[in-house]
């Protein structure tokens, strides 16, 4: 790649280093941060709460939607995302005693999260700040701080920030759940690692989608997350249209749009998410659809690095933990295809990194 | 267009006849069920509900997440959408109990969203069927049933099943706010009449993006269901890539992504989320974005059809029913790009009317 211009960095250079960081990230976290995390979980499973709500936007938001996942089927409790503007926008109060109410931000700077988070602590939610800033509005505002502590993020791209925050929720929700578990996480930054490895994958699967003007992202359960955060990577740095449907949802209508000029991302690692994901695979086989499968390695077929897919490390991880291993192809899927069309996704067309709205 | 082949029908007539059907269905539920379904909502509002769920996929999905709105802002309550798969999949069984769970299915007849609501009621919700189908799965498992009535529904893109479902859900959760009053709705029917006159505006956008492969719409509010309901109706019918963002998520990344060969279709009717839309609407126009307007018809400015936007006839009516309005010249634009196409609406590639999931 030529040189990025006056900042005289290549193209590419930070928000590689990023993607590159997460093993070391994920670690720091189990290793510093774990046990302030479960004392906080701890603290709030003390509380009766009835039900948990989150409010995020962009790719924080995908990290809630996977914690609203570990809420329904583990906590045995009812969970929704907030839509901020029915506070800011149309000044809602409703009565919140006894809501478990977080707010996910790599910032924290978001005004109207912020603006939320305050309407819900007043109207009597347990309020939360899963955050990278502990110095942030965000963190002021809420009664507990978990601080994933990523480490500045300089790329506009959230890459490391998005596998903290899902660490972060799961660790948090752990306490809460007598399912989960903080020890389950132990070995997950070693399978980050190791899923890191398969550059090659990412990069046959970007010359092959070099020309693709749209794209479509498809999972089930957990890994839905991880359909909506990868179609939004590839959105902010490469400009392409990709669309993340949950592949219940995609059976009910947008199955129309797919034909072999479609390429599809199936995310299917094994669990019952994965399984449920079979007649989905068979529908979208069926419309001829350029298919890859972000899958178990040792699941994929054999053949070259494109027809097999984008491989992860999933033995030994339990499926609650798969979304943090399976976004790192879709990360360096991005990266790759971005600088593949002549882009700089450490510095995407119409972006800020703290975006304000109101 | 030609004729339709051994059906004998035009292409579109179907999706034709159900789109103009809309002022008559909705008619027919104001003058016949509104007072069964203020009943109905009399009934519940009686209970001590702590929480609301709403369960739905496609078309109905965007229904519940309008009535997810209601309920954030003018019932005081948390709202969320439900994800069907952490029961049906993961066997997720929650502590429901004062748990009010509203199921919106135009046909009652999806496997998971039955399982879904028969596994919240064992879990001690209040739950609710919203249908067109009263003799189906969906209507028998539930405790109360708001029957649309919208008649039966041959084409496979709904268009009459929306807006009665959006209408249903307004008079469902009008009892249960001093904020909102079924009264508000008498005139929404001829508003809607208004409205569908203007089928040259849609005629003049479907020929301007007669070639666009790809086509972003966003909103805020009340009006994000209309976003979203847009571009799945443009996807089913048109096979492009039709991506909705709220507005402030827009501005969280997507924006990049948005130049001048991205069609933008922006809902800004008068209201507090159409006001809110004014720095997203700025955005757009400074990335040089092809912006469509859906905005009440006195609002919009003199021109060519294209120019002057999509139409609506808001006056008279409250900001909280806009969207039964503002999904019109969407159906009228998708049902036109089709045609543009040489595709048949009524017939898309690969859809079945009832999807089965589990």
């Amino acid at each position: 790649m030529s040189s990025g211009g006056m900042t005289g960095a290549a193209p590419g250079s930070i928000m590689t280093t990023e993607i590159d960081e997460q093993p070391a990230v994920l670690a720091r976290l189990l290793r510093e941060q774990a046990g302030e995390i479960s004392r906080i979980g701890a603290e709030i499973a003390r509380r009766d709460h009835r039900v948990v709500l989150f409010a995020a936007r962009g790719t924080s938001d995908h990290a809630a939607l996977y914690a609203k996942y570990l809420v329904e089927v583990h906590l045995a409790l009812p969970a929704g995302l907030v839509s901020p503007s029915t506070s800011t926008v149309y000044g809602a109060r409703p009565d919140l005693r006894g809501v478990l109410y977080i707010a996910v931000s790599q910032s924290g700077g978001s005004p109207d999260l912020v603006d939320a988070l305050v309407a819900a602590r007043s109207c009597g939610a347990t309020t939360v700040a899963v955050t990278n800033t502990v110095a942030s509005e965000l963190a002021r505002a809420a009664e507990f701080v978990v601080d994933f502590q990523a480490g500045p993020e300089l790329a506009v791209a959230a890459t490391k920030t998005y596998t903290a925050e899902l660490l972060a929720l799961y660790l948090l929700m752990a306490p809460l759940s007598a399912e989960l578990s903080a020890a389950d996480a132990v070995s997950l930054a070693e399978a980050v690692a190791a899923t890191l490895e398969h550059t090659d994958a990412a990069s046959a699967v970007a010359a092959r989608y070099r020309f693709a003007t749209r794209l479509v992202t498809t999972a089930r359960g957990f890994s839905y997350a991880t359909a909506r955060e990868g179609a939004l990577k590839l959105m902010e740095t490469s400009y392409l249209g990709a669309q993340a449907f949950s592949g219940a949802d995609l059976l009910h209508g947008p199955l129309a749009m797919i034909d072999a000029d479609t390429p599809v991302i199936a995310v299917a690692t094994p669990g019952r998410g994965g399984a449920a994901m079979t007649p989905v695979l068979t529908a979208l086989r069926g419309r001829g659809a350029d298919l890859v499968l972000v899958g178990e390695k040792d699941d994929l077929p054999a053949g070259t690095p494109s027809s097999s897919g984008l491989p992860v490390h999933t033995r030994g991880i339990r499926e609650e933990l798969h979304p943090v291993l399976e976004i790192l192809p879709l990360q360096r899927l991005a990266l790759r295809l971005s600088l593949e069309r002549g882009e700089n996704p450490d510095a995407p067309r119409g972006l800020r990194k703290v975006t304000e709205t109101w």
